[in-house]
Formats: structure tokens, C-alpha cells, sequence
């Protein structure tokens, strides 16, 4: 737990001028004076800005600056429309001051408890979307939602969760509800819309409108939440319907928007998301190369646990498998970057072939057919934690080479295509996300999925969504970066570009039909 | 009834760009651009100056567009922060989009019905100030505030009589409450504290500091107000404790901060107020010369109605009394304007000398002592439409002096003492409030309360902060010039003015000690 001081985020304690018969302004006048004074004086607000103090805060004001020597704690916000007042804090009371960040997963929501004065971490909290009872995916929920009373349900049953477990983590932090001023939330566009209540059926529809793209701060009764109830909730902006505020979190997170040379940073959820750029231009697109990727794909494919296979080695001439799994426990199944381990040494070994076909004569009396179907057994029965043969079937690999192919094709328009790079000119290539976190970027180069680029360029963010909502937390200027990402982002639709089929077939063998794109692969035989 | 067609106010109707794949911004968005521009090409709004969408209308918005093929009616309005839409509308309805407007006196409060779009005047409809109940008075009233209850109260009484005025008034339309989306009020400033539940008691305690003197615009829901659930109110801002919004309601309806030449402005209710300035200053102070003027002086006072004598004229040779009432019905008491009429035939037919007091030759025996007091008969048993004689006695003579050297001195300070200006300087002379609309300016000035001007430059304004109130309603450009009356006004305080009690002692003679101010007014007998 680390602790800054003086971070000049959203919580000051202001001297306020007292009144003289030549002095007499009015309270709240002298107040928002001296703190338009203090924000321009640290560099946060231009000179002779204004701060909104709203009408509900006006009655107590008079008394309370009598009251506390004129020495005021004010916890402050920033909308579209500038600096605004949240709320009036006797500046001798020790409770902390905190806000709450969300990552508004899809499939799971991850909470932050941040302390607004200090900047401290005090705590996370991560939780399953209660939404997945009304639909597993974003398509099946807006189509739920597509009734007011479906849309209802959706936005009730987010808020709810949301509010329990927020209630959990702050009470494990030993504070109460009232102690949190400030939420901010990054999901994507579906996701923010029903968050909201807002029906999302026309980002679906050609020609893919969201009713919005920045969403106003609002109060936190408003939204529902539980907090302070003079607290304000703020949402990250989509780009459009496919690029949600997740992605300008991350963008925000990792800096993109402020670098000198090019760098590009991929979030593998639901959505493969990529942005490429610098501190001149961001050009983002995103993908359906998601599914295959997190565990979804395959009777054995799930997300990381106790037994989950997460790394897998094949001894190119005993051919030998060898599996590590969470935990060292007996496997049960693979996770998505066990995956694209085991399709790498697969690969590597000559046991899949260049078109992302088992090779009956390496793969030897493991592959047998079930169904019409070829099936790799993995872990024998015996030793297995689930009692039951692990298989890896033609199926599941047809699912994963498209998802790689999806993923080389979407890097390969955004750089090449349409920023005109080369893979050589990027600084850094940022992986995001809680599958970026495990990936071996070596395996996922092998198959094809990540571009042929030296290691170290390699970097791992962490739920960047999380880290940019946190930041806007504690940094004022964050409002202004925000909009600025926005603004100079291009948003590149793949559904509609030509490219990007013709890109994908050649993305389906492995590594790719032009080998020379990937000169560090050796592959078997050849 | 006026109307008049196209004044570009707060109700558009504005057809929003249909989204196209290569125009893809969100509906929310599109909308804001459409009505940035339309704002900007009207000139109501600085080039890429955005408008506040708020988020509670949001949900519904992609419906409405696609219903009302993206033609959208929408009633805007303008706070602290810029514009902001409050409500959207089926632009095919016909009902009427209305506002408004209200004085809120101390005494009486006058409200006035406004379509919005047309600028008409619907109706008004005016009522006693239920305040009056917990505290006849201002300072009453505030201490009855400074406990919360008693502030409770005070607010109720008179949202609770708004709200039932507003229903009649509507009604009266032949509409309903949910027609009015705007709500503009004028008072002084107590008055403005009462209204939005602000306790009011440091006005009247050294240094005289209000809570706030730019109230923001709120929602009609949080200021109890029974209008269209998203409709907005705003009060006019004061410019200090004895400076209300009702005078600067009363500048913007003047327009007294467009003049090339000083003009000045006085307006009489509960304290006299005067304006004096032009396009590039204005200068402003207030004093209690009100009550006395207000018929709230003597036993016979009374504000207007049946009865009430209104005019006098005295023959200076036979001092024949000729009394005109209002109705012609036998008099039943005597008003402000009446009282000044009546003092100023006493003076001039000498039955009252320079220094206030009755002239026992002069009044013969119309003039008895009763509890020691001079008492003058004005209207015998036998004529009065009370059954009592009617009386004038010194005490209220002397009242009406106070009064009247009380304005004198007022204007002596603020025009010549403090602007540097003659009265020969001013162009016009506007004078407001009900109490102004029946005065006789050449009977004011013949008792040295008014300046001895030509008779034409006196101007009658009638209920200036209702007029100023109504003008917003319709003018977004007023915003701007409230903003700019409020910058460019110099309070000058004469609580603590001791040129004020210099000036008093001599005016309280008629017309003056200094005869040569007064050239057309010839004394009886000088």
C-alpha cells in the first residue's frame, strides 16, 4: 500500500477569506473564489475559471464556515463543464476520504477502494456480473434488454451487485458507504449503456449508433448507487459501439496517448481491442477474437484455477507433453494462455501442421476419432483431477488458428494496413488484460497470434481498465486526457473493411502463409 | 395579448442528422451538434460551444430520434455553466411551452404566464406573500429563520403559495402545470434566501454577508416547485445584503445598462432602491423610505382599493379640500400617491409651513389637539365611507417627511454627491413598483421628494422585476447582461454614508432648506 501526499487530486482543505464590511462577498462566493484561486495556483484549473457549488450544499455553508475558523475540506469533482463542489467536510475530522474504481467486465466486475487524499490502494474486490443470470454474452443481453422491463432488470441487477460489494470493501477497509465520494467505471459500450439504463439495441443495428458516447457525471442517487449520497458517478466514454471506455481506460493507463514513438497495447477480453499510436495520433479497432481466447471454446477450456493447465512443453524428438498446472494440482482443463502454449508446441513439435491440422504420424496413438471428429488425448483418465480423459479435439484447434488468425489480421490492418508502419517501428507492444497477464508471448508468436518482435518489447499492464479508472481517481488532469484520447482517436471498423478478410485466410496456417513475417519461428521439417 | 413569431428563445425545433456507417457518432452527441449549431448560427452561443444534455433524458433519446424521424423539439435553457436541454418534445404536439415569471415581494407576489415560444403573456395573477403570517416584515422573518424549524416554515409558506398560484394561473390557461418548464423570480434578497431554504441571518449582523449571491439554476423537484418534473428555476442574483435580484430584474427590464446618457431608476416597495448609470457603469444603493410611502404610516393608510382617497387638490384661496377616491365611493382612507398629493396641496396652500407643521391659521379649525397631537380633519363623520371622521395627524405628517427627506438624500448621495452628476444630466427617470405607477411626480417634487426636473423626463415602469423576470423567459441573451449588471454595479452602502445624515437634516424641510433646488416650486408666502 503505497501512500503519496500532496497528490492535488480531488479533496482540499481551502482558507477562506472572512468577511469585512469592505469584503462582502457573499459565502459561497468567497468560497468557490478561493478555490478557483488554489486549483489555478496548482496548475489544475486556467486562471479565472469557476467552480459550481450546487444549490443542495448552499443552506449549511454560512454556518459551517463560521463554525470551522473559515478552514473548509472540500471534496471536488470534474464534469464536461469544469470543476464542481461535491461535498463540505468539517477539515478536523480523520475519516478517510475515498472513492471506488470499477473494471465493468462483461464477465467479471473488479473493484478498487482508492483513499482520494493519498492516493492509497485500499483494497479490491472482484465479482462475477450477476448479469450473466439474464444473458452470458452482450448480445443476448441487449436483446434482453430490448424490453423496458428486460432493460430494468439488466440495469438492477449491475447496480445491485455493485452496491453489495461495494458495502464489502469498504467495510473491509473498516469505513461505511458514506465514506466513498466518487465512483468511476470503465466497461465497454453495452455494458456502460445498460449500467446507465440506457437501451443499447441500436449499437447493434447497422449502422451502429450508441444513444451515447460521453455519458454526463451524475449524482450517485441518480445512478443508484450506494455511497456518499452527494457522491458522483462517472463513466468512461465509448469511442462508438465497439470501443468501449475499458479501452480509453487502458489507453489512459498506459500512457499511449503520451508517447514519443509509436507503441500499440492489445486487451484480450470478450473483444480484442487494439490501439496503435503515439502522443500525435491513436488509431483503434477491435475484433471478435475474443472467446477462443478466454476459455470459452472447448469442453475443457476454462478460466484460471487449482488444476488449471497453464504452461505446456512437448520434447521435440520424445515427443513427450509435459503439463504445469495452478497450483500443481491433477489438470481439469486449460486456460487461454495454456492454449496457445499447447498449440505452440503442437506446432513446434510437427504434431499440428502448417494448415492447423493434426499430424496423425507424430501425434501417434494419442489421436484417435470421436464422432468424426480427431481428438487429442491430453491427460490420460488416470491422471486426470476430473476422473475423465482431457481431450484437445480438431474442433477446439479450428477455433483457436481462427481466433490467432482473427488476431494477426486485426494487428496486421491496424500497423501495416492502415498506420502504415512496420512491427520493427513500435516501442513497445502493451498486453492487456487479466489473459495478457499469463500469455507467453514466445508460444503466442510461435502460432502466429503476436506479431515476430524481440521479448522485451513485450509488456504486461494488468487490468489496464481497472488501473485508468483508479487513475482518474487521484488525477484531475485525467479529465482532460480522457477527452483528449477521445478526440484524437480514429476508430477503424473492421466489419466493414475488405482487408481484413482478405488478410485472414493467409493468418489461419501456422504461423502464417508468409513465413518470412516470422523469421524466429523455426518450424518442424521445414 | 402579443405575440410575437421567431424570438429564437429557449424552445428550437431541430432536425438532428440521420446516422449514416460513416457518421457514426452516438445519438447524444449528434444532437448536442445540431443544436450547437443552430445556437450559434442565431447567436445565442459562441462558435463550438457545447450544451448540457442531462443524463436522466438519455435513456429515451434513441427512441424519440428514430420516432420522430430525427426532427426533435427540445426546451433549452442557460445556467452559471452554459446551456443545457431540459426537456425533449413530439415536436408534432401543439400544446403550449411556457414559463413563469415572478415578483416575489416582501408584501405581494405577482406572477405572469409566458409561452415560451411565442413570447405571449398568458395571464397574471397576484397574491399576498404568505410569509406574511410567521412575520409582517423582512427582519421578522429572519429571525424567525435563524431556527431551522422556523426556516422550514418560512420556506413552506411560500413554495406552498407559489404552488397553488401557479396551479390557478395555469388553469386559467386552460393548461396544466406540466406545461411550465421555466420559472424566473425576482426578490430581494431575504426574500431569495427564504425561497431556496437558506437560513438568511448573517444579511442583517456586521458585515452584512449573504450566503450566496448567484443562486445556481435547480431542478423544479429540488426547489419544491410544482411545474414540469425536469422544468428549471432560476432566481435572480443580489449584489449584496440590501441589494435584491428584484432590482436587477428591474435594470434588465429598464435596460438602464444599454443607455448612452445616465438614466436613473427608483423603485419604491419595502425600501426605496435607485439605480443610477449607463452602458459603461451604474451605481446603485438602497434605503428604508419605503414604509411611510407603502400606507403603512398612519391610522387611515392603506394600499389601493375602493374608496381610497388617490388624489387632493386644495384651492389656496378659499382651502376648499377636493378629494378624488378611487371608484368614486366615499372615502374610506387614504394611499401613498394619495398622501403625497395631500401633503404637497398642504404645503404650497401654506396650511403646512417649511418645516412640516401645520399652520394653525392656515387650517383653522379643521385643526384640533387630541392626546396632545395636532390632528387635522381631512373628511367629516357625516362623508366618510367609514362612519369615523378621517384624520391626518402630525405623527403622520412627520412620517411622510422622514420619507421623503430620506429620498431626497438618497438621490442626493448616489447621483451628485457620489456619481458627480447634476440632475439636469439624467435623461430619464424611471420610477418602479406598483407604488410608482400612481404617483404624482409634480406633487413629489413640490414636497422635495423627487428632483425638480421637467416633467417629461419622468418615466413610469410599473412591476419592473416581474417585467425582468418575464424577459429572461424569453431572452437567453439576459443571462449575459444579469451577469454583466451584477459585474459593472457599485453598491454604495448608506448604512455607513455620513453624507446620508448630512444631507437628511435639510431635506426634511419643504421642499428644502436649499430653495434654489427646488426653482419651480413656489411657497406660499416666500
Amino acid at each position: 500500500m503505497t501512500t503519496v501526499e500532496n497528490i492535488n487530486g480531488f479533496v482540499r482543505t481551502i482558507q477562506v477569506k472572512e468577511p469585512r464590511l469592505g469584503n462582502n462577498t457573499a459565502d459561497v462566493e468567497r468560497l468557490v473564489s478561493a478555490l478557483s484561486h488554489d486549483l489555478e495556483q496548482k496548475g489544475n484549473a486556467p486562471k479565472d475559471s469557476s467552480v459550481y457549488f450546487p444549490p443542495h450544499l448552499v443552506p449549511d455553508l454560512a454556518r459551517q464556515l463560521r463554525q470551522w475558523g473559515h478552514c473548509i475540506k472540500v471534496v471536488l469533482f470534474k464534469d464536461s463543464r469544469g470543476w464542481r463542489v461535491i461535498a463540505v467536510i468539517d477539515p478536523e475530522l480523520t475519516q478517510p476520504v475515498c472513492g471506488v474504481a470499477a473494471d465493468l467486465g462483461t464477465t467479471r466486475v473488479v473493484l478498487r477502494l482508492v483513499n482520494l487524499e493519498t492516493g492509497a490502494n485500499l483494497g479490491e474486490l472482484g465479482f462475477d456480473n450477476p448479469q450473466i443470470a439474464l444473458g452470458p454474452d452482450v448480445l443476448t443481453r441487449i436483446h434482453h434488454a430490448r424490453d423496458p422491463k428486460g432493460l430494468e432488470q439488466m440495469q438492477a441487477l449491475i447496480i445491485d451487485g455493485m452496491n453489495r460489494h461495494i458495502k464489502k470493501l469498504v467495510h473491509a477497509a473498516g469505513l461505511g458507504v458514506e465514506s466513498v465520494y466518487l465512483f468511476t467505471g470503465a466497461g465497454n459500450t453495452a455494458m456502460t449503456h445498460l449500467f446507465l439504463g440506457i437501451e443499447p439495441s441500436f449499437i447493434i443495428r447497422e449502422p451502429y449508433i450508441p444513444a451515447v458516447n460521453a455519458p454526463e457525471s451524475m449524482a450517485a442517487g441518480d445512478a443508484g448507487l450506494g455511497m456518499h449520497p452527494h457522491g458522483m458517478v462517472f463513466l468512461f466514454p465509448n469511442i462508438g459501439s465497439y470501443f468501449g471506455g475499458d479501452l480509453i481506460a487502458g489507453i489512459l493507463f498506459a500512457q499511449l496517448h503520451k508517447k514519443e514513438n509509436p507503441c500499440l497495447m492489445v486487451d484480450v477480453g470478450t473483444n480484442a481491442e487494439v490501439v496503435v499510436g503515439n502522443r500525435d495520433w491513436l488509431m483503434a479497432c477491435a475484433g471478435a477474437a475474443g472467446p477462443a481466447l478466454e476459455g470459452g471454446i472447448s469442453d475443457m477450456g476454462m478460466t484460471a484455477g487449482p488444476g488449471v493447465i497453464d504452461r505446456v512443453s512437448i520434447d521435440i524428438d520424445t515427443l513427450e507433453i509435459d503439463l504445469g498446472t495452478i497450483e500443481n494440482k491433477p489438470p481439469v482443463g486449460i486456460c487461454g494462455s495454456g492454449m496457445i502454449d499447447l498449440a505452440a508446441q503442437l506446432f513446434l513439435s510437427g504434431m499440428v501442421d502448417i494448415r492447423g491440422k493434426f499430424s496423425p504420424e507424430r501425434c501417434g496413438e494419442r489421436l484417435f476419432e470421436k464422432d468424426e471428429i480427431q481428438h487429442l488425448c491430453l491427460v490420460k483418465r488416470e491422471d486426470s483431477g476430473t476422473g475423465r480423459e482431457i481431450l484437445f479435439s480438431q474442433v477446439d484447434l479450428n477455433s483457436l488458428t481462427s481466433a490467432k488468425a482473427a488476431m494477426h489480421s486485426i494487428l496486421e490492418v491496424i500497423v501495416r494496413q492502415t498506420a502504415g508502419l512496420s512491427f520493427e517501428e513500435l516501442e513497445k507492444f502493451y498486453v492487456a488484460g487479466t489473459f495478457g497477464s499469463f500469455i507467453d508471448p514466445r508460444s503466442a508468436i510461435s502460432i502466429g497470434m503476436l506479431p515476430d518482435m524481440p521479448l522485451d518489447k513485450f509488456e504486461v499492464l494488468g487490468n489496464s481498465s481497472l488501473g485508468g479508472a483508479a487513475r482518474l481517481l487521484v488525477d484531475p488532469h485525467a479529465f482532460e486526457e480522457i477527452r483528449m484520447i477521445g478526440q484524437s482517436i480514429t476508430y477503424i471498423e473492421l466489419n466493414v473493411n475488405q482487408s481484413f478478410m482478405n488478410t485472414f485466410s493467409g493468418a489461419k496456417f501456422y504461423p502464417h502463409t508468409d513465413r518470412s513475417l516470422f523469421p524466429s519461428v523455426s518450424i518442424y521439417g521445414g
